[in-house]
């Protein structure tokens, strides 16, 4: 099944999508919005099940669904806790500074909480207030979960996981090194995250979601042409379960809990460093990540952070070329 | 106008509580849940404060209004930041460890992203699973904003606060040394925090709400003994429209989002650190910052973390000792 969210007020009107993304049914007699529908999940889903079965037979009344019509599908969300779970990318980036990674960063995940008062759309632009923050994407997948006890096993975490989808963990890099100098983790580098349009239910996924990890490439385009193409469940170090687990270590995780991968980034085949797809590689899923290995083959990055009016394009296609989970396609435009 | 959730689902109901704390109304034929109200706050704004007064009047039909039926006044929120705005308190820390304070400390606010996606009533248990994690109390004030544009004034930020209260923002100390020295904030440290039964509006506070601070004794019980009397007005370093607009600086705030003033702290009347109340001082609105002074004094500190059983109460009391914002009580269990 494939929920996404209308834009109609603050939270969204819920729809369900088809799976080749042409068509919604309205949703907002099972549940005016996917909060509310996660609230009680159990209890309403078998009717949003029924209504996306009838959607796939035709037998209800439909519209066609755009893509830039959709907000995130939690335009909101009461938690939004990114994990670092491909340690390829991490140690990329102490490489490039010269710093070491500790032994620990291979069995204790990195998870920072994130700002979910406010997500942009799948196609709305990014402010940008000024260049010389040094706006980055990140794309990562994300999963939703229903409520999660303290305490739970990476199996009871791994069973909470109500919806898969896309995120662009939008980041500013050069504000970064000053707050975590200051300790207390990110806030003013991380502004607004977008989401993809659709999430789906992992049983959409078949044998594509396994153990916690989705086994399908995440595309990345930036200004038009290839940037990332990523097998997400390689190099992932930790998987969902042990995210969630992680997160829930100490306190109860309230539905509709939206919890990240982190930037999806893999080793290339000799061991090495990524590639770029120019150069045979699978690329890179955010800016930062190419210029570290400028950095450490040329002493200095080349590739400069977003501008205004650059594009990028996020998206998991299926064995046919669609778009799993629709595409977040952004402009970056001064704010 | 005093407003509360009583428990009730997972956003509570909403309720107008009289200035003396004995009676409320309900208020949710107007909004449902105090989100709902935040949400809308302009229009309903008026209606709330017609409802509030006639409630003082006794014109209207009203129930006893017990703290224990009070849920947080947000149950759950989109965003919860809490600041360090008692440099003071940040100092002794370092102090304790024998860190230098950066002199940006001065200027440039502490501030990290909690999580929102569930808080504690003003008298539910904490609950600790392992005492070894070190859990302390934190005392600290909180304002509520309405929707704030992303880089606003501190005048526009403070003028987008639209209701006061208190929080115990629990911690595990033990937990803290590590997940800072990941580089990423706290996530595992900072579990659910607690609210005072009542969040008012700045009016309701007159004079003692005064360029973004509150010009109250912040008042901590511990185990039933007096154990903090700070002035929150005092070497409070960073006001709350200064907290609140540095929170804005990349990104709109949504409105219901919680900013917090980080522990309250006063230095001594000489200018050294705070004394025990026992010895003539204000006290402490935590553990940890008794234990460093004990640690810069002794070497080593001798006040113990919580443990199962113990006892925090956190207040703001009126000219007549009546609490402003209802009491904090909480106990601390085995989970």
């Amino acid at each position: 099944m494939k929920l996404a969210s209308l834009k109609h007020g603050r939270d969204g009107r819920l729809v369900v999508v088809s799976r080749d993304l042409a068509w919604y049914a309205d949703a907002s007699h099972i549940a005016p919005t996917l909060q509310a529908a996660l609230d009680d999940w159990n209890r309403l889903l078998p009717d949003l099940q029924n209504l996306a079965t009838d959607l796939e037979h035709e037998t209800i009344p439909r519209e066609r669904f755009h893509e830039h019509e959709a907000a995130a599908p939690l335009p909101r969300a009461y938690q939004w806790a990114d994990g670092s779970a491909y340690v390829n990318h991490v140690a990329l980036v102490r490489q490039a500074r010269g710093a070491e990674l500790p032994d620990s960063f291979w069995h204790d995940p990195l998870m920072y909480q994130g700002g979910s008062d406010g997500f942009l759309g799948p196609r709305d632009d990014i402010p940008l207030k000024d260049e010389s923050w040094g706006c980055d994407l990140e794309a990562e997948l994300v999963v939703v979960t229903g409520d999660v006890p303290m305490g739970a096993s990476r199996e009871a975490a791994l069973a909470a996981v109500r919806l898969v989808g896309l995120t662009n963990d939008v980041s500013l890099r050069n504000l970064i090194p000053g707050e975590l100098a200051k300790g207390f983790g990110f806030f003013q580098s991380k502004p607004a995250s977008a989401f993809s349009p659709v999430f789906v239910t992992p049983d959409e996924l078949g044998d594509w979601w396994s153990d916690g990890k989705l086994d399908r490439k995440l595309m990345v385009d930036l200004n038009g042409e290839p940037f990332g193409r990523a097998l997400a469940s390689e190099d992932m170090t930790f998987d969902f379960g042990t995210l969630v687990a992680h997160a829930a270590k100490t306190r109860n995780l309230g539905a509709g809990t939206i919890v990240g991968s982190g930037t999806v980034s893999n080793r290339d085949a000799d061991g090495g460093p990524g590639k770029p797809i120019a150069e045979g590689g699978v690329g890179y899923s955010c800016i930062a990540e190419v210029r570290m290995i400028e950095t450490i083959q040329n002493g200095k990055p080349s590739t400069g952070f977003l501008k205004a009016g650059d594009t990028v394009r996020i998206w998991v296609e299926d064995d046919q070329h669609h778009p799993i989970f629709g595409t977040i396609e952004q402009t970056v435009a001064a704010a």
